[in-house]
């Protein structure tokens, strides 16, 4: 049987504290929206970037199965230690979920290696996600696509490496198309970066919102395996025949 | 017609000035003996890391469609922001192809977002490689598969993302497999890693070897298209009926 | 020097012949629009359903290195033996290009293998491809996006396996998105299939549709390689010490 | 909770009834041994190719979440109208998971599309497979690699569709490599393919071997969404505004 997963739900809180429209959305913040919505066999916690060590200290990384990351004006705030610890944690096999504005939090970047830059336009318009991967477990349960009446425009050319599965795109009213969730395997780790969620609307009360993030939370739990080893030279497990001079 | 592809062969250059029996086998260094074994409508120059900026300079690089490293003792004095530039290059459009111990440069990893560790050993054992890609065009008149008769051991997990193609996978007397030729697109970029090439074996004087760097050149030149755009806000391209509120 | 590829275009050529709008359109066959449309070093040929074979005798087939097809109400009427054979010379490196509604022919779902079903809508909407592999060949010379005025809509899901690079994304003005450009390989071949070319609208009169068309040739020339050879048991390249009981 | 997974083992069954020494290994068939072997919450089934419907009745299907599979001799012999009735259920939601020499089985070949051709010889030689995806599902619990002291040997090139993860790389004492662990993504299903399984060897009473297979039934079993709808046209979810002509 499947043991709990212990989820951290890290979010910069920012907008929640400074901007009314904001706060009346998320009162308890996204962080609190999310940790209250997610379904399923969870420990949940949550970190913001005010806390000592970003509220993400060894020991709290220690015991996270799935980290959520929500950034966006704060990108810069986050200390680089705190950056390659986290992302040193996905590579030995915690779960990583980015949303939204986070595709350009520093530990994602780190992570995809590319500039993860994309066309954007704020104007409230409608988007609708459409299922590309019916057989994926992170599109459980959900329909052949679900709608979001308000949200910030994110289109294509995303700047990310090929996806290994990407599990919806998105059209959106003014014109654009994006690959709105996209899988990546990384070391024993596994990321999932899912567009939706600017502070400006409802989208973390949605209900396909929070089931697509339930289910990338089971889908990114680590695999229980021994950890990687590398970085020493390995003996030979058959005879080696011939000698070079 | 395609353009004649401007290649820039670039070699830590560090092994062949301290060791005699590597001196031997490459007097001209690794990149000389790369730059007279490449076969198609190149222009090639070296560089090298005690040149000044190593023989990158910006204006070097605007003239690179393709650049070829290898590294290996001195990664740490390839300067951060020489390995920021070429980055940079790499997802706006120039192909890079990283040889064997450059699968830990600066560089590379960059790009890569990963540990990009491995399991080696070097005795010196029998290396062969299969091809794994038929259609592929960096297999193109490479037989089935074929040997190196001496080589370094480099042996699975090998820390990268998943590739988008894998080309060949070795063999290795000793009892291990690695993922030998691997494609990834990053950006407007193609990069591919080749695992042969230790500096104590004549690996870079073999015809398939050659042939394979060769067809990699090819493969990875840019496309011609404009330049991505991102960082601004685009306009809408289609009317928006409904406002948030 | 890359030799002048020879290129067969292969047309159902129902529609032109009892369609009096759409042989307005295409007087010639869209095999003869796309025929005079191509821009490469081609040697371009034509065959029909009507013909002997379906012009797809197996002189023909082995003087073709890249097969284009366009078929759409008379997917049955291709018998089986020739798709067998068509089939068969994709694994062995004939390059194939499967346009608009030949998802559904018989030598497509053959090679794979789903149902390769979609959504669809002949309203004659907008659509826009979004370019979402641009360091893609295929994706050369064209800008970000382009748009047909009036298409037929193909929507997601479209039952295909992962593509191995998706290089166009469609938006339609209805609401839908398509993957519109979709690599794959197969054998010692390669299949590129692309949306649009609806029989009722000017699509392959399109000078962004015909450079797609003419980069996807390119694309899909067979790489020069003895052919793949099976079936057989082969001899161990290496000492086997221990046997079974 | 996840609810307990009904599995169908089938097996040809035919070298257990006519050679003593596989009867000997296999007293039970080798759908009998894996049967006995598999770990986890499974409603197990075992079905044969001389049952009436070979066993896989619309009922048995239609209750089926996960299909194994192990033929060799009679590929042959199994009925296209079955062979055709697997492959809708899989493009429906229902796992296969194909083993050994099941690579030619029909249904196989049927859903990759391509010969599904390979190297082969069989002189009971060791293989060594290495985990080459440590995050996947299907890694779970499994050391960096395992041996099996004797198999047949399979090489490459074979001649699948590019998996969409190849979790395992096999290496063999003869000097082969192969893609032993390949998970394919089509409609709505799952499939896996799992390269040792020789009737002349113990291999489906090993720890690893019966671990592996268990993570790839619970891999593959069908997500919970409605089923995919397709085949008629489907009204705009959005006005169109322009018309053609």
């Amino acid at each position: 049987m499947k043991p709990t997963i212990r989820v951290t739900i890290w979010n910069e809180y920012r907008h929640e504290t400074t901007k009314p429209n904001v706060q009346e959305l998320y009162p308890q913040g996204m962080h609190g929206a999310i940790a209250a919505g997610l379904i399923g066999d969870f420990a949940i916690r949550t970190a913001t970037l005010e806390e000592p060590e970003h509220g993400l200290s060894e020991v709290v990384l220690a015991e996270t199965d799935v980290l959520i990351w929500w950034g966006h004006v704060a990108h810069k705030e986050v200390s680089d230690a705190i950056v390659d610890r986290v992302a040193s944690r996905v590579l030995q096999g915690m779960g990583l979920i980015a949303l939204h504005s986070s595709h350009y939090a520093k530990v994602f970047r780190k992570l995809m290696g590319t500039s993860c830059s994309l066309l954007y336009r704020d104007e409230g318009e409608k988007e609708r996600l459409w299922v590309t991967a019916p057989s994926h477990p992170i599109a459980e349960g959900i329909p052949p696509y679900f709608e979001l009446a308000h949200e910030e425009m994110y289109g294509e050319f995303f700047d990310i490496p090929s996806p290994d599965e990407v599990v919806f795109t998105s059209w959106f009213e003014g014109g654009n198309v994006f690959r709105s969730g996209c899988c990546f395997h990384r070391g024993q780790g596994k990321i999932f970066y899912f567009r939706p969620g600017h502070e400006l609307y409802p989208t973390y009360h949605d209900t396909n919102v929070l089931r697509v993030i339930s289910n990338a939370v089971r889908w990114a739990a680590p695999v229980q395996r021994e950890p990687l080893r590398f970085g020493k030279s390995v003996p030979a497990l058959e005879p080696i025949r011939a000698m070079y001079k």
